[in-house]
């Protein structure tokens, strides 16, 4: 069976997971935040390949999840804003392949995970999913009868959907997106803490200005999913990215919005549930994503 | 090539269409709202469906559009508030399907439209396709890959995308659902006129408080319309029902809120066009689905 490489390049780490089949045989990752400029940054993408799928022999097609928008067909980067340095038009595929030695297709980085936890997480069996990933950003993609959506090249943007119509400046241009006001940083902001993990701990601590500030964020992001919901009736939905670690204190609100704004769609017959394969999920999909795209 | 006959039942009308193959041989209707009960209506459902076909031969295939939910398997009513009577539980593609003499399929009246849009109407040339009817209610389809998107059921309710988080109370359960603020009757109201058309005659001739409604309408028709675009990033959005007989007085201003709010997604290349088959789409709709239905 095949072995296919997956790579998922974010503005601190790249992450790799070697895969045969379904199977995931190795994962590995490295630092990219002290690289000097997005040559040195691909490099060490490729170097991470290499390095990971060596013991294991060639590689059948490589994938890469990107935190943005790139050009699918030129390979070139777009609007990548969580990456140090101008990536805008420059290429990506290309340069990776020529290092690897096959063919990279790019994938959105959660839109790689989206595919993974479909195939490999808690997405299993679904034929219809929607997915949403919390961190520094709100990610998200959306399967359509087993296969990852991607509309006019970019579908799954659900952090883009307006909740707060008179909110805050999102980077998009519009006003009150969720990625604008359910950010790590929006949390902890809420929260008068320093970080996300803080507001979380102390939310788990009793302090009721922490657990507001993730109960809100639970019903922002339950309005979108909602909305989403009642347009799509999918099977499942998958909550992701490492904001989703503070459980309960963020789901239980979350699924109370979506139950109250979502009643015309079968809601109890469809599970809002954790993800399942964590950190390396968007690397696990971007190998799964190749596999799919050979030629 | 087979025939196939497409019903579409509303409040006031039934409505029916005759395809062979993508060819509509012939249309017609008949009233609905004088009739004593379900089966007096479903009697003269079948009734116009017969001698609409009858010059042509036997129809290989019937289908229903409905205004509301209905149970796909047992084929039977579920929430349809605008037909009078009791049709929760009660049989009607069997009877209808007995009185025909051919299996009879049963679909929601907008996803019917959106069917009849995508292959014949302003969705041509489509894969991806979002549909929303403004009339009495606002109702809504999905087309994914050139296929009526369902999901578990009914998908494509648009209308109870929440647009005000703390709006008027919907039939749903709900709060600010699209249904409840662009609906003909919303509109009227917020015009101060007696219906929607007396509205948007009232705003040819240049009254403010009309045109506002209108606007007003539209953009939150256009705040539903930008999420479903950043999330499925479709080739074409077709809005049409009653009230899109406004023409730009409600769609300027919703292909405005769009633009201001999708705007991760690629908005110029998105054209929102008005359906094109107006109020016989349904019918025509049902004839396809009917078709494609078949055992």
């Amino acid at each position: 069976m095949s072995l296919h490489l997956g790579l998922d390049l974010g503005g601190t780490n790249v992450k790799c997971a070697l895969l045969e089949g379904e199977h995931v045989l190795a994962q590995a990752s490295a630092p990219t935040h002290s690289a000097s400029g997005p040559e040195d940054v691909l490099a060490r993408v490729a170097e991470l390949g290499r390095t990971t799928a060596a013991p294991f022999g060639a590689v059948a097609s490589a994938g890469l999840g990107l935190p943005g928008h790139f050009d699918p067909v030129a390979g070139t980067g777009g609007l990548l804003p969580n990456l140090e340095g101008d990536w805008l038009g420059r290429p990506i595929a290309a340069p990776l392949g020529d290092a690897l030695g096959v063919p990279v297709a790019l994938v959105n980085d959660v839109r790689a995970m989206t595919l993974a936890e479909l195939r490999l997480g808690a997405g299993r069996g679904a034929e219809d999913l929607v997915c949403v990933a919390l961190g520094t950003g709100v990610g998200g993609g959306v399967a359509i009868g087993g296969r990852l959506h991607l509309g006019l090249g970019h579908a799954g943007e659900i952090g883009h959907t307006t909740v707060l119509p008179d909110g805050p400046r999102c980077g998009c241009g519009n006003r009150g997106c969720l990625d604008r006001v359910a950010a790590a940083s929006a949390i902890a902001a809420a929260a008068g803490r320093d970080s996300v993990e803080d507001a979380v701990r102390a939310a788990e601590g009793g302090d009721t200005r922490a657990i507001d500030a993730l109960a809100e964020a639970g019903r922002h992001v339950g309005l979108a999913l909602a909305g989403a919901i009642v347009l799509l009736w999918p099977q499942r939905v998958v909550v992701g990215g490492g904001v989703a670690a503070a459980g309960e204190l963020l789901l239980g609100p979350l699924r109370e919005e979506v139950r109250r704004r979502a009643q015309v769609a079968p809601v109890a017959a469809i599970p809002i549930v954790p993800a399942q394969l964590g950190a390396g999920a968007g690397a696990i999909g971007a190998a799964l994503w190749s596999a799919q795209s050979e030629p």
